[in-house]
């Protein structure tokens, strides 16, 4: 008789969207209307690394553009198309295509849906302790502190609340 | 003027293959006909954590049937079916599945194309040091050495050349 495998895959789109739509402050969660995380290498309990399936309607963006110091980061597109953009300027990804963002670079990135249809894609980020991310464009810097969350200050070092 | 993102996205099955069939003994090498690794986050100089776009033809399989000591993996499906086996039996994957097999839980995995189709996916994997892999069907153990390359064995202990 067949047995099942003990992890047992699931579709993506079938996994609950993460509840809070944004970690950052809530000076800055407007503007994360229209962008939907599912977690879902927290479905099988990773740990390492986090692997999500994020939804960015038209006119969304993924992040505030932004470089990590200590933590890779790698994105997948899977539907529609996305701009990038970095330190230098803009490139557009569509269905098919990937980047990834090396630690320690100080190249700032953003990913947002300039097209008209729904942007989906992957996004892998490693769990690299001391890690923290630079903000160009705001007045924000975030530090990872020793239990693994996100802290966030102005860059004159007053604490977001 | 507009200018050009910095880090440079590009088309995943466009990425050269690597050139390595398989970094297992050669023993084991004529297993993996029918399995080709695209390298991604190597693209991008990524050092945390790889990502493959693997593709397997109809009869391919993804690895030896193996579980990791340290390192957690996540398969996303692209095109194709695949199935899964673990301790436990088996289960099928379709594109948009996904599956992630945590680490240190002594379950081994392993994919297989057994459809009609080629069978395309991505595929995580961090680098955590000291790890090791576990492999239940076959006369192989693996450790990572401190220099971050795969040593193999015999399970008696004896090496393989």
């Amino acid at each position: 008789m067949a047995t099942e495998a003990s992890v047992a895959p699931v579709r993506a789109k079938d996994v609950a969207p993460r509840v809070l739509a944004s970690i950052y402050p809530e000076e800055f969660a407007k503007r994360f209307n229209g962008r939907v995380k599912r977690q879902l290498g927290n479905v099988f309990g990773l740990s390492n690394f986090g692997v999500n399936l994020t939804t960015l309607e038209p006119g969304a963006i993924s992040a505030l553009r932004h470089a990590h110091s200590k933590q890779d980061e790698f994105v997948y597109i899977l539907e529609g198309e996305a701009t990038l953009t970095t330190n230098a300027g803009t490139k557009m990804l569509s269905s098919g295509m990937c980047v990834g963002f090396r630690a320690g670079t100080g190249d700032a990135h953003q990913l947002s849906n300039t097209g008209v249809s729904t942007l989906v894609y992957l996004e892998v980020g490693d769990r690299t302790p001391g890690d923290s991310a630079f903000y160009p464009d705001d007045d924000i810097r975030a530090i990872l502190n020793a239990q693994g969350v996100w802290e966030f200050e102005h860059k004159d070092g007053r604490k977001y609340r």
